[in-house]
């Protein structure tokens, strides 16, 4: 697999990012958002309100998208760790503002969080669309970082009076879509749309 | 609920945290890493040669723990969002060096990512103790962001014609353990102990 392969798997399987930013008082920040990436781009969204845009608009930003794969039980805790798929992006965020490109934005963004719900929902609003900020970063310097299999453990520890001595292994951690809840204003007659009931398995370790 | 209960909530429910640091050069660095809390202090560790960690050491930080619960379709794309649970720490991050407390730390954060291993597992070596280095953060400032329920509609939205056009709720994410998988050095004799096949649902919604 690419590296560019493995960086759109990951910003496929997660749903949130979590963005950092320098605020004014030179303290860091970080803020847990929605985001959606086409190509080579990654758009993350909020409302023009949040301190995170104002601070992140035009500035040095770090965005990271993990997801955490299973916990690894070691002979020596010195090694125990996670499993995990993780992206980090740096760069500057630059704010979309051009209309039709802030449109395309917010429907890479929705078709990200709940996919096939762009067609079937209200459009925003003037007052919607001018409250919602978007902030573009590139990807074409983003890392990303695996980590599978079972412990990477001291040849000490491998010996035969020792092999044995704990457990030693991974337990997975498993993320699924549950029952889809309606809103209590929704007429019953309306059945859950495949794009809801049918959504893929995502967020999680496939 | 009060605040406290649910900061400890979402510490205890989480297992990696993020880490964001402003690096020397001034701009914003963000790390998925291990932690573990004690009362009102929240410990991270990682490696003595990590970058967030000399950044981190004695400066500001912002550390971030955020449980995704679930999408919410909206019947505007505007009032799209998710269900979480989020805890946010500001402060400065102290070197944990005294060996006693250092220990203690160790212990703390190994019983949070893998609960009943400690007493099991091989401690830590000399030359392990001293390539791990810890973090720790005051939780007493620490704030909780909770956002549960169906989504929030405008009223035009919930006119008798709009009511029902597109279908509204929650897709819940659902987080389990799955079945252990041993270390493949592991002889076949040695069982899973309760400690990992019985671990609670801690990650999830419950």
């Amino acid at each position: 697999m690419t590296e560019r392969t493995a960086l759109h798997d990951v910003l496929d399987a997660g749903i949130v990012c979590h963005l950092a930013y320098v605020a004014e008082d030179g303290t860091p920040r970080i803020v847990p958002t929605g985001y959606g990436h086409e190509g080579d781009t990654l758009y993350v969204h909020g409302s023009t309100g949040a301190a995170s845009l104002r601070g992140g608009a035009g500035a040095e930003v770090c965005v990271n998208v993990t997801l955490l794969d299973g916990v690894i039980y070691s002979r020596a805790v010195f090694h125990h760790s996670v499993n995990y798929r993780s992206a980090t992006i740096h760069g500057t965020a630059t704010p979309v503002t051009d209309p039709d490109a802030k449109l395309h934005a917010l429907h890479v963004i929705t078709e990200h969080i709940a996919p096939g719900s762009w067609d079937h929902a209200r459009g925003p609003s003037p007052q919607e669309f001018a409250k919602t900020a978007v902030l573009a970063l590139d990807l074409t310097e983003a890392a990303v970082k695996i980590r599978t299999g079972g412990p990477g453990e001291e040849p000490e520890d491998l010996t035969p009076d020792r092999v044995g001595a704990s457990w030693a292994g991974v337990l997975p951690l498993v993320r699924a879509w549950g029952t889809p809840q309606p809103c209590r204003h929704l007429p019953e007659d309306v059945g859950v749309p495949d794009y809801v009931s049918l959504r893929g398995p995502q967020h999680g370790p496939q």
